[in-house]
């Protein structure tokens, strides 16, 4: 129940020892249409270019940016958590200029900072985390911050690790132009082969880039003729990685995407009740809660650190520390894919009170239980 | 029995269904330190800098060329196949100005063109490819072609995706500064985890560069804080395929890297006995003759699509066509890892043979089964 990889479910697990294929064999090709169509369904897209990346979550990232973003562009980027700056990094790498519109950590982006911001900076990229892993903040009111975006002729670059296949995403209808996503998250499959969805407004200019984008292995415009009509060759797929996606994209499917986005808030509520049971506080207000990654702050006197040691060493259950700004505050407790389920969150609130009570914080594991047990 | 992902070991295969524990769980760090290790046993070198990055294997091939070429170097690429021309794209995108050494393809680079191309261009880094997947062209006279680099000041990057754990390969003794494989090879392993190795000159440069490398996946001066002391948090790695690179390089190391480039050059060596016998010609002179990569010329009114078309259905065994300038003028024929097994020849040959005959060319089956068997 750590910030992710996620437990897999054992229909993955089966799927990554399935015995390889080539990459340009005929079965291959077919596997390749059906992951591309799950995952338009997951990411609640039409577009064409929806492709699992050959890497992890910080690939599928870098395609976004490094093919979007061209030398000489004004990309906005959020200062409100630790993965507005690996943008940044990312930015800068492919000659973009940076611009930041600021919020607290713990705090999504406020609509009419963005707008003033556009309004400074007229940027022509505009990337935002729509579910923050290291504060455990959902982004509202993504509709508006891509209607700013558009009204100033920008592209939308949506951040989605941590909610697709967890909390609602809806790519078109929201209009957003880019989104990325990891697979270790929500959709609990091994991390090696990353969603990324374009639509044609984005990959228009991709394909007219005046300068081939700075990365050869993550070229959209040459992966294009490898996941498009042509199935020509450009490198070696991570062919179990992507049988894997598509066992745990099945199972999304199977489950109803809408189901799964309930799923994720019933059992994430069960696990926020009862730790709130308990006395804790989660870090974000009600509005910005993020369902698949809960952050929860650190009581007063305890050591946050030997609390996750003990959870992993007697129960054997992960949970992670605060990142950057928030280091040392929050615990950030994951609830996604697979893992959310009424036995993980059971084990996680009898572990957890366990470890705080070692600390010498009075933790009412009965009260917790209970609080948890109605949503359960 | 194509150009690979080669067939993958049972054992290999079950350690990619492995549960997942977290890209910082001390468990993982613990198999990190193991997989660096069997990782230079492989490679035959002492480099501490010695990783798998995570993706397959263009993705070591561009952490190489985009860590160790900074904008404005001189970098000499090979022209005798497809991948030198993979390097001369990446170095351009790195901002690196491409310089070639000419060979056929077909044929490997002259000592003699490598000399006279330093001492006109005086390049900064060499990109040679040691085993040329698209030619079946082992490159000879390693040594001697690092010595002329070394003694220009040059580093010298080697692209060993078709060689390491196949064939003789000696980092450390060969005095080669940077060298990148793929697990899909002669690993046997499935693609997703790619080898790299770089020696402390080579890791000196990347660690001074003034600019930062273009892209932030794949920057070595961050993964340094990952794989290196401080295990920091860089990107989520492909944990399991980190967990199938160990088990794979188990392998090896179990049978020894000695035994299993001598089993590679037996057991392929019948293959090229038997299509020999069936009157059919390699491609490569026996100088320079790659076992992990048997290049078989098609005959004289042969249709080379139809032949692999004919192995794969009815016998569901996969051989490659040509790339490049060696389209439909030759067979790719894997030898590679699991994959070279008596088994695999045997029913190679008796396949081949049928596809053949079909294609009206006499093909002495008993002949090709007879001159491989000695060595089988």
């Amino acid at each position: 129940m750590g910030p992710g990889p996620s437990p897999v479910h054992p229909r993955v697990l089966r799927a990554m020892s399935t015995p390889l294929v080539g990459h340009l064999d005929p079965a291959f090709v077919e596997l390749m249409d059906d992951v591309q169509d799950l995952l338009r369904y997951t990411f609640r897209t039409e577009n064409q270019w929806t492709i699992p990346v050959s890497g992890t979550g910080s690939a599928a990232m870098e395609a976004a940016f490094g093919n979007v973003v061209e030398p000489g562009d004004t990309v906005l980027v959020p200062t409100n958590g630790y993965f507005g700056g690996r943008m940044a990094s990312m930015v800068e790498r492919a000659g973009g200029e940076v611009v930041e519109v600021d919020a607290p950590w713990g705090e999504p982006l406020d609509p009419a900072a963005v707008q003033d911001a556009f309004d400074t900076h007229q940027p022509d990229v505009f990337g935002f985390v729509h579910a923050e892993t290291s504060t455990g903040v959902l982004q509202p009111n993504v509709p508006e911050l891509t209607d700013i975006a558009h009204s100033h002729d920008a592209l939308v670059v949506a951040d989605t690790v941590t909610s697709l296949g967890g909390v609602e995403l809806k790519v078109d209808e929201w209009d957003v132009d880019v989104a990325y996503s990891g697979a270790q998250k929500c959709l609990s499959c091994p991390p090696g082969a990353s969603p990324l969805t374009l639509n044609d407004r984005a990959m228009e200019k991709v394909l007219s880039r005046e300068e081939e984008s700075r990365s050869w292995y993550l070229d959209l415009s040459l992966l294009e003729g490898y996941w498009g009509e042509e199935r020509s060759y450009h490198h070696t797929a991570p062919i179990t990685n992507v049988y894997a996606l598509r066992e745990a994209l099945r199972l999304v499917a199977e489950e109803g995407i809408e189901e799964r986005w309930a799923r994720h808030e019933r059992v994430a509520g069960a696990l926020k009740a009862g730790v709130e049971a308990m006395g804790l506080e989660m870090n974000a207000p009600d509005e910005y809660w993020l369902p698949s990654l809960n952050a929860v702050r650190v009581p007063e006197g305890v050591d946050d650190g030997a609390v996750i040691d003990h959870v992993l060493e007697k129960y054997d259950l992960e949970i992670a520390s605060g990142l950057g700004d928030l280091e040392g505050d929050i615990f950030r407790i994951g609830c996604m894919g697979h893992g959310a389920r009424a036995e993980n969150v059971t084990l996680l609130l009898g572990a957890l009170a366990d470890a705080l009570e070692e600390q010498g914080y009075e933790a009412d594991a009965g009260a917790a239980l209970a609080a948890a047990r109605d949503q359960l």
